[in-house]
């Protein structure tokens, strides 16, 4: 999946194209900032995605903006970042950003097919919560022809990755400077159940899995 | 900044254009994704940012494509997202994310004057970690020199805002399925010091400030 638009030009080292990796950053999150040209201007837009083999599924309100734009097969971009943790190094200068990150550029297509449009819907939902789905009221016939469902190919693709401590100057790790890694973690909270969640229901599978 | 580029067209009701709330948003993160037409294509690549005034400023390496891209005056689109919790309605259709996000469309500028550069700087290193430019070793000329600033005016922007419980059909809230908000939480962690640390230094006030 290296080419040229996908090289990682600066810090070259921290650039990976195998799709193990490109996978494992993409199913670690289920919301992606994707971009497109619309009207001469570049859009920068959050979305819900899930992936399933070598593409991404995207889903909304049929008359969606951004849906309608990326259904006309205009080239699209996008990343999804993960903030490890800041680097703080001794000197400003070096101080820096621990994070996993993948940028995808490619097509999408509009999904017609009633059964891969439904299982792409199973496909995000899973993504972001796995097993939701099954415990859940279905899409009707109505809610499906409201619902758009776009896939992209992931054929250019690649990864940058920093990890580890400071790389500081050789002469400035004698600085009586703090210097290390402040981590950025991430979890699920405590439930909230609605305010209107009828009596007596527990919490779903889904959920106490998610936070075990 | 409600322009027809900005104007929230799908959930009008979560669209805020008022700069107190795009500011809070853009103030409680340091990454944003930034996209700009390369070569004819979207390209979307997160970077660091810190905000002063209307002005949203960006760094990296004098080389780097992006800030090379960007300095030739094409326009650019950036989004900030925070994801708050996962909205688990009864029926598939009406699960949803609780977030904050900010769009903001402008050109960027190359940031020329010296003092300026420095005060850019500054700004993103306090947005990112505040008081730690006050820390360490400051930058000196060649890494001045090897530094790019740009900054961008905040012209056109919106911020999306979803709260609160799912909404759900009235004839689903006899389901008996659990509903309510899972969610997602994002903290700091206990700072790791780097192996190569001096004996002897405590945390600094920027990091215990931070996690306390």
């Amino acid at each position: 999946m290296k080419t040229d638009k996908t090289k990682v030009k600066r810090a070259p080292q921290r650039g990976h194209y195998d799709k193990e990796t490109i996978y494992s950053i993409l199913d670690n999150d289920f919301v992606c900032q994707i971009g497109f040209v619309y009207d001469g201007y570049p859009v920068v837009i959050p979305t819900i995605y899930g992936r399933k083999g070598n593409y991404l599924y995207f889903h909304g309100a049929s008359v969606s903006r951004m849906l309608v734009t990326m259904e006309e097969g205009v080239p699209v971009s996008l990343n999804v970042t993960r903030t490890d943790g800041i680097v703080l190094a001794r000197s400003a200068f070096h101080h820096s950003l621990n994070y996993h990150s993948v940028t995808v550029f490619g097509t999408a297509v509009l999904v017609e097919d009633e059964e891969e449009r439904w299982n792409a819907l199973k496909v995000i939902s899973d993504q972001v919560l796995a097993d939701r789905w099954e415990e859940v009221r279905e899409p009707n016939v109505k809610e499906m022809k409201a619902t758009k469902v776009l896939k992209l190919e992931i054929t250019e693709a690649s990864a940058k990755i920093r990890t580890g401590p400071p790389k500081d100057d050789k002469e400035d790790y004698d600085l009586d400077i703090w210097a290390g890694i402040l981590p950025i973690e991430k979890q699920f909270g405590k439930p909230i159940a609605d305010p209107e969640l009828k009596q007596g229901l527990e919490l779903p599978y889904s959920v106490k899995n998610a936070i075990k």
